[in-house]
């Protein structure tokens, strides 16, 4: 489900069962899959890559693809206003609050309090998100 | 040469004498460049990206594009069940151990043993893969 | 702008207002967003991001997307016969000096001085680039 007013760049994949809210920008070679739920007004980077399975495998212990029986997805929330720099790792199951940043080339692997900024690997929070940066910035992000 | 069974996401470049053993599953944005081997049941998270020259230039020292004469392919060789988690960066010269587990957006700079989970930039052992991690994960990754 | 003698990959973006000189090299899954300007010879590696917003958002305070007119584009320059290595992530502002390489998988937040290599997140100099790196590395990285 794709929000109104959304924005996708090229080279996009968005899976099934993702939920969009309402003018979400998604920059080129994002990697959405199954699981994740991004609010209204957030931004996701170019080449921002989310997960949805903690220690995944192709095989069974048979050798053998494992089906979508074995299936067991661990969601991933993005709250409103949130940005999420580019080339940023989301580990599933984290919580991204409201207006919280990411800076680019971090790897999330806990949940991130809203409004705060983190950065690193794995991220850590480094302040506050500074503040007028969701109203004085540009989308020169590009498309 | 792809074996049976193998699954590829989309927006996946596997360029020319890779080797993927069967049942290997390459998940979307993958870049898998020559000199490449992956064995049997492997699980190549999204946006892993491997390499084949340790110090990659456009151009020799007369400022003229690099030929295939000049070529040196350094290979990388990934074991039969091992799992690399996404937006991992692998230096090629590498060989990563049967079984073993790559965390996600690590950067791998050395060999990893059969068996064991890395993590980090660069990536070090930080433990045995998890138990059951083969068995009991499902294929939630996505298409 | 792409200069001749220029190598692009597949799955690449470069966006308007991006100079490329000569005898550049774009491996595959590269961004390149407006705003950024690489000189001739340079390699730009697989999955390599740029960025050209420091602070980047969807939506302003109205919580409506962001225009052209609120655009306040960061250039970032490459210098020439640079090398950014695979999947490394480069903010915007930056300039890559003349001849120097940027690890694979490094975040790159500052300035990297002429014929230096920098590595980690953040990037930082770790010695200088080693000699010989533009002359006898092949073109190994396929495409």
């Amino acid at each position: 489900m794709i929000g109104d007013g959304c924005k996708i760049g090229a080279f996009v994949e968005i899976q099934r069962d993702v939920h969009l809210g309402r003018n979400v920008k998604v920059q080129p070679f994002a990697f959405i899959p199954s699981g994740v739920t991004i609010e209204e007004g957030a931004f996701i980077g170019p080449h921002v890559c989310f997960t949805n399975d903690l220690y995944p495998s192709a095989v069974g212990e048979d050798g053998e693809l494992l089906t979508e029986a074995g299936w067991r997805l661990v969601p991933t929330h993005v709250g409103p206003r949130a940005s999420i720099g580019a080339n940023a790792t989301i580990l599933c199951g984290v919580t991204i609050g409201e207006g919280a940043m990411v800076a680019a080339g971090s790897v999330v692997t806990r949940d991130v309090p809203p409004h705060m900024l983190v950065a690193g690997v794995p991220a850590r929070v480094v302040g506050r998100r500074p503040a007028g940066s969701v109203s004085v910035s540009g989308s020169g992000h590009g498309s």
